[in-house]
């Protein structure tokens, strides 16, 4: 059996379900008519409307699924600039966990996390973390970095063009930067790296975005500063893209890992054995013995970094404070450590990619904005510190899990917390 | 200046920072008292009102921000075994894009797809993309393959005793199949593979899931798979886990690209040159230029595979249907292609990890069940439909972006789209 | 200062350097005549002198040169079949360490170990780790998998037909073994593995290859199967190629980190607190503390595995004993550990990629197989052993150098023994 | 079967060699005495002959592999600075391609390139490839980019300790690059970047090199800098090591791919359509269509970049021209590109790493020297523009193979040229 079985069973279950369909037709392209969505960008009770009468026609959309998507929504406009064919909303559970106290370069204080989820046994684990890491005096967390980039690229004519942009671009660089800075209140161009690959060269331009997220701000800073170069240099431009897919914007990628996206932030407590075994039902030499397996397996699964469950932590955060949930993808990265200390357990998480802003994006929405007031952290001046909370928290979820596993309880408390349903 | 300017400029905004303030009293452990919330596992209208009391003394939340999270819960028994310490739910706008034309081996029709996501321009860009390739006849899906994994990692004594595991692993695999599917009414215990770092060994267990995503179901079969070996292997083991952070759950990982996990889907599509320019406002060549360049910020930034931003649509279509959002770190990996096909342009997407049920989960909640039945995939027989149509919702937005990037219409899409905010 | 300091400082000397003169020229494709070398299958003196006329009118070499190169070659002939247009042969310098006490499944006994290199300290250090390893009573070696993959890649149509073509693949793959293995006396097919990207499918085509390295052998064996394919299969193949780049082929993936390529190879030892001490002149403390520095580095820089410089012993091994040195790039990946076994510091390596052959390729010429003599490794049934000695040779280099970094001793060691050149 | 067909038939394969022998004895460390090797700094004629006295008794050497190795040493001395335990030389034959015309920012003129390999094909393969390149009017090449970095790390007390000695380390940056280029006579400090992973910060010291190769003479500079923090700094260090494995030295890591380490180059050649069809026996159309399902292979394999063969080239030149041939381990990484320019063949390669000098390691011994000498490369002001011709050779290979693999005659070649063996 040369053929692995996987392969066979598959198989096996495409025949069985085809075996009477001619699959040849059901696949190919099919022209008959179709009349698209019209797409509204203001929503109102009449848009909303049209498009459920359109749903419930042409789909298993029933009056109740109407009613479970729009009954919250009095004032639909409200989501103008946030969303376009609008039908209405989907109701996430939030969970609340802590105080969570964090000694930190910009979070201060004993915080209430709020946590976005329909995963059970999450918000429960991760308070969990909360408790042992308060138990033990708190997290202390500083944010290291903070950097949105974007990528542009320019394709020029030859090796030699590219390496004469290049030096435009050196030269020129206090004009690049009053061209991107010029269409922002809050963003400033920090750094701006050429990297060529023969006749194509990608401008890796840093930011910092003040208290948004950034990602729209630093895109339309970009797109002047590369008009710039398109109007102005003197060495001809075959092509340019405002992204060259290289910012790892929406992804993993190392470079996101080794440089930075958004705001990096690290976080650690030192958890003491008592805390260990009292409050996570294990020990240290268990953890630290399983540790040494977890990072085992990160290496040979080809993680980007070595961590075990940040995207819970994040996504469940995100969404609950208004964020660009997609930027679980890139956030997810980073490394978790646990190291003895005498009879106790250091525990650190550094993520160099945490996209989060206090203002911006789904910040102002009714609920979202309820999150970050939970927090205290809505508003200016306030999203380093948001960042320091989004570590931290996911930091309790690492202590957890690791506990968890180390004491043979994950299987557990899954089936526990998800049987009601 | 051998000091890089973004470490300049951080330790300067410290510096300005804390310039007064003691960092050492801020940064160490505090052990001041606090009192942590107690958890609630099954919600009432009185657990909530007493965790917003909690809130709203401890915390800048106020009455306003109680009723955006709490005014549409009218039952809060539907939540359990999502979710713990509810505190109410947040709103996530969702948008409608369609009729999304797919010609798939499992999912077949005209479908209507809900997006949640508080980012402006969107679901506006998805919309584009889903009415080219309607045009374009629609798109052709196929489920390639299915497998969750769990990977429980097993300490032996030496490398001589993890042969011998492996030995004995393989000679009583049966047994191990009869100890794992007697969990489940749906799991298939597929495949076991072991893999040994010295004394060390992972079994990677391979499932299909039914029609649930499954992640907590391969835990529990796999839960008795390992105690099935605990209990009767005769070579010592010195310590075993149920996961070895190997199997690539929540994060991106090499071993999902390669391997896959979940299922793994291909979608593509043949667009008409007429279709490129009038739909899409630009030519075959030109996104085939940019493609090029794309392709190669993907290399160069070290990303899982290549393609744009696969993670939008994920988070979007995952959040409206209650799937697992976290599981965008995981899904958000593949190929996208774009190729010249005569005069015409052939794009696909090749997805190796979409996690999605349309049973379990989110997916019986309110508005996430609303949200599978705009789609008509809700409930048994329906995931693999679900995860094909998950990934020519991608296709439509890699098709979309490009477009946008190559005609230099991607900032004023944004430009236009968030301004109302 | 926005761009980096290194982009100036290379820009100044480019500018330095040309000043005067034209660039444009210089980069220019240039059209004059040339006279390209006579290629030679079978080298003779004749041959040799030709090209040495050639070389010492058209470049700087020199009698001296010619003699360097040509004085120890006796009978050229006994290079054809290893090398085309045949000059003379490089002299590189052969160490020997050991001897290395092995306990290995395949490899048993004490060797002596023949490194060729021209970097001063690397044989001091491999010999320091021998004896080391050798006091604890020697390293446990294992081969735990061997397999060498080509992955031939065929374009189909549409993904239809790729579905379509696989299903003929899985019902055909006893004639493609025998195809396969038709062209081969040792060459085994043991796995066919069809990975599908929509209209393209790679055979993932693994093979036993005796005691030969075997990459031409499944390159023949695999050409074979294909022209079986292409020549039988009912679905219409548009291309099909005998590598889509994927095999690994000469250079470090994932892939081969995580299915292996090659020999698979563990090795490992206990190193008792007082060989460390007297032997390695550190502590197990120190080395286990810098060991999990080393592996945070190895995350952070995204290495492919975690281990220190395996690229050292295999290149030495791999020049000494005749086998193709480029297969440096996919061999040195792999997992090192160093843990703490009570008082006593356990060390291993886990080496997915090693390939090596006791047979063919350059094992046969003079000097090369006296490296295999010295081993007492050349000929039939020895690949296997010869696998386990390079890994147990790596595992002492690691050994070495962690002990050197712990102790502070790696660039008092550089210098001393590079100081003589 | 849900165990892979691979596992079981290694388990037969063993199962069959050891049926009757204890493997457990065999495997356990056995404390049995051995003589270890008298290590030998300077070579002799003695020390040589007593080496293989010993070898000759105790391993399968005879008198016949003592002569191969040693024949051609008449000065064992030349040796020293080189390899310590010196036994003799293996002979690596080297090949001879060209002219290859370079059209470089360094390199200038037509060249000979000496290859040193064992395996058949490689040769004629870069000479095809070099022939076609020349009549296109040679390869146009740029060093982009040089430096090679050295990464010590430090572990502080906390998190805090971590961003006060970042603090220190920009406040004193001159004072560091005093002491590290007070080791030098060539070597430039050019950047200091810390990047902090909570308490232990790693700082990427880049450096040029003249024209050394310069792994030594950065590990010194290193070293000197390190010591001057160690001795000045205010805040503690617990510990500090000269490289963080964070470096990628003799490995391939994403870090090399991003930021480079050694030399990158760029180098490029655009054939005509014709020297395609007459030189290479393909078409530009078929090298393209083999090009899109290459580099679909390089993602899903997981490859650094994307490229078909760059260590066969360079582990060929490094070999003979004197280089550290384990640094084919980093240097083979990078991206090759092909792109159609009308009917024409746009051909690149991008090699972020090249290791190579003109000076030092093992430049100066005889025949070393003299592929150098063939290159008119030996000596100061050489380094680059030896860099560029590693690529340009690098980039000839990649043109052969492609061509070969688009014919399918990359087969047929190898059985043709290896058959004589």
């Amino acid at each position: 059996m040369t053929i692995p079985k996987h392969v066979r069973t598959m198989l096996q279950s495409i025949r069985d379900k085809f075996a009477l369909e001619p699959l040849q037709d059901r696949m190919l392209p099919n022209d008959s008519d179709f009349t698209t969505l019209r797409p509204v960008r203001k929503a109102s009770a009449g848009s909303i409307a049209k498009y459920w009468a359109r749903l419930m026609s042409a789909s298993t959309a029933s009056e109740e699924d109407r009613v479970a998507l729009t009954d919250d929504v009095t004032n639909p406009e409200v989501f103008n600039g946030n969303i376009e064919n609008f039908i209405g909303t989907v109701k996430v559970p939030v969970g609340i966990i802590g105080p969570l106290r964090i000694n930190g370069l910009h979070a201060h204080g004993d915080y209430h996390v709020p946590m976005a989820t329909t995963e059970a046994a999450l918000v429960a684990s991760y308070a969990r973390g909360a408790y042992a890491a308060s138990k033990a005096g708190g997290i202390s967390t500083a944010m290291l970095y903070e950097g949105v980039i974007r990528t542009p690229a320019f394709v020029l004519e030859s090796l030699l063009d590219a390496g004469r942009f290049v030096e435009w671009i050196v030269s020129h660089v206090d004009r690049l930067e009053k061209a991107a800075e010029a269409t922002t209140g809050y963003g400033k161009l920090i750094s701006v790296e050429p990297m060529i690959d023969n006749n194509v060269v990608f401008l890796v331009c840093r930011y910092t975005t003040g208290d948004a997220a950034g990602q729209n701000m630093v895109t339309i800073a970009t797109d002047a500063l590369c008009r710039e170069i398109a109007g102005e240099c003197t060495v001809p431009i075959q092509n340019w893209y405002i992204e060259g897919n290289f910012s790892g914007d929406k992804k993993a990628s190392f470079l996101g890992l080794v440089t930075g996206r958004g705001r990096k932030v690290s976080a650690s407590v030192t958890l003491p054995a008592a805390v260990v075994e009292r409050t996570l039902g294990t020990t240290v030499s268990d953890m630290l013995a399983y540790g040494q397996v977890a990072n085992l397996g990160s290496h040979l699964s080809g993680q980007l970094g070595a961590q075990a469950h940040f995207a819970n932590g994040l996504a469940a955060v995100y969404i609950a404070t208004g964020q660009d949930a997609a930027c679980v993808a890139e956030s997810a990265m980073g490394i978790t450590r646990m190291e003895a200390r005498g009879e106790d357990l250091f525990c650190s998480v550094t993520m160099p990619n945490i996209l989060v802003g206090s203002v911006g994006g789904g910040t102002g929405l009714p609920s979202q904005s309820a999150g970050l007031n939970i927090l205290g952290l809505k508003g200016e001046g306030k999203a380093a510190a948001l960042a320091e909370v989004v570590a931290a928290t996911c930091l309790c979820g690492e202590i957890s899990i690791v506990a968890a596993i180390a004491a043979g309880d994950f299987t557990r408390a899954h089936e526990k917390l998800a049987r009601h349903r």
